[in-house]
């Protein structure tokens, strides 16, 4: 039996997630207990929200100041009808403002697990993940543990690896932080092409070099989450 | 004679401008007509502010929501001793939300020349940039035209090029939107080094795939800036 997995995508300025499942079209109805969330498969185990469906037009700019973002934050979280979720996932925009504040208030009543951080390898995005790790201990916030993507570039020519943007910041990181290292994930032009044209990439580059990187990755997070809730 | 040139990071959550000038660990002094940027080179051509020089620990996490950022931008407009400039560029984060009504509200007295839009080749970015360009137009900034950043790699072993995040998402957009497109930055070690370590990439790396875009760039920029001011 497959999980029920939710999708709340809290980049209210970017909502990109409706696009990497190709459901940018749809629209979000009402029934008696909220918004109807967006599924995204055929089975109707993976169900989204984003403000991509709230807009009138793909175009239109959310000009919007914290308050506005802050009550529709709080709506996402209370007036959807989630339905029985194994997980809810929410993808934030980078960063520690409005957005993160108002998220961690929200959900605080349902105790989340934890936060999943990602960086590139670079010190200067390092930079803003040590900031966001400084957010959840203020906060209360576990974290599950950080991921490093864009970590490396294998050449579909020749097989050599380049690491464009240098390699490791991430693992170590979460070394000097204490935290668990997740795992890498390459640069992937399969798995670029996947999220950009909504296409099932498990189904479609099993051989891909991203997968064994993501199997690994998922596979932590759920050891991680299940030794904390038995 | 080279050009008195001011760099404003209203990224608040993730100022990375410092570090990639290597000036991360220098303070902000207050002088009678205010807070005095960091010079970043010998010259004294390049003056920065950022709240990177505010922070007691790099890792620091600014948790401020929109009124606190906004009070921040004024002051950096109003209450730095930037000199006579002859641009001031300002760096702000993705999206459409304080950081950008802010910088527009607090600029607008200078009559600001335009907007630059960076975009990486995906549909997703794109779709970012799209609702930018909505912004700009709502609050009549003009654009001074799209850059395509991350624009294919060319594997330093094999010399063939690989178009990691697709290609070509940025020059349409400038077409379909009737704004001028400015140019291609290729993925490229050599630049993500120099940024990384705070080094002069122009001086280091002259022979680099990104040099000749990015000079392009520039120059085409200075071109539709001049005939706008003359």
């Amino acid at each position: 039996s497959s999980l029920q997995v939710g999708i709340l995508d809290v980049d209210l300025c970017g909502p990109s997630i409706p696009r990497m499942f190709r459901v940018q079209d749809n629209d979000v109805h009402q029934c008696d207990s909220g918004w109807v969330p967006v599924f995204v498969d055929q089975d109707k185990s993976i169900s989204l929200m984003s403000i991509g469906f709230l807009l009138e037009r793909p175009d239109d700019a959310v000009v919007w100041r914290g308050p506005k973002k802050n009550a529709l934050i709080k709506q996402f979280v209370a007036d959807v009808a989630w339905g029985d979720l194994d997980f809810l996932i929410v993808d934030t925009p980078p960063g520690t403002s409005d957005e993160h504040i108002s998220t961690v208030e929200a959900l605080r009543p349902y105790k989340p697990l934890g936060a999943i951080l990602v960086t590139t390898p670079q010190a200067v995005s390092v930079g803003d993940v040590r900031r966001e790790l400084t957010f959840c201990k203020k906060t209360g916030l576990r974290v599950l543990g950080i991921v490093e993507n864009m970590s490396g570039f294998v050449c579909p020519h020749c097989s050599e690896c380049t690491n464009i943007f240098s390699k490791g910041g991430g693992e170590e990181l979460a070394k000097h932080a204490g935290v668990p290292f997740l795992g890498c994930v390459p640069l992937d032009p399969q798995l670029s092409q996947s999220l950009e044209e909504g296409r099932d990439f498990i189904q479609e580059f099993p051989k891909s070099s991203a997968f064994p990187a993501l199997a690994h990755i998922t596979q932590q997070i759920l050891d991680g989450t299940s030794q904390q809730s038995s």
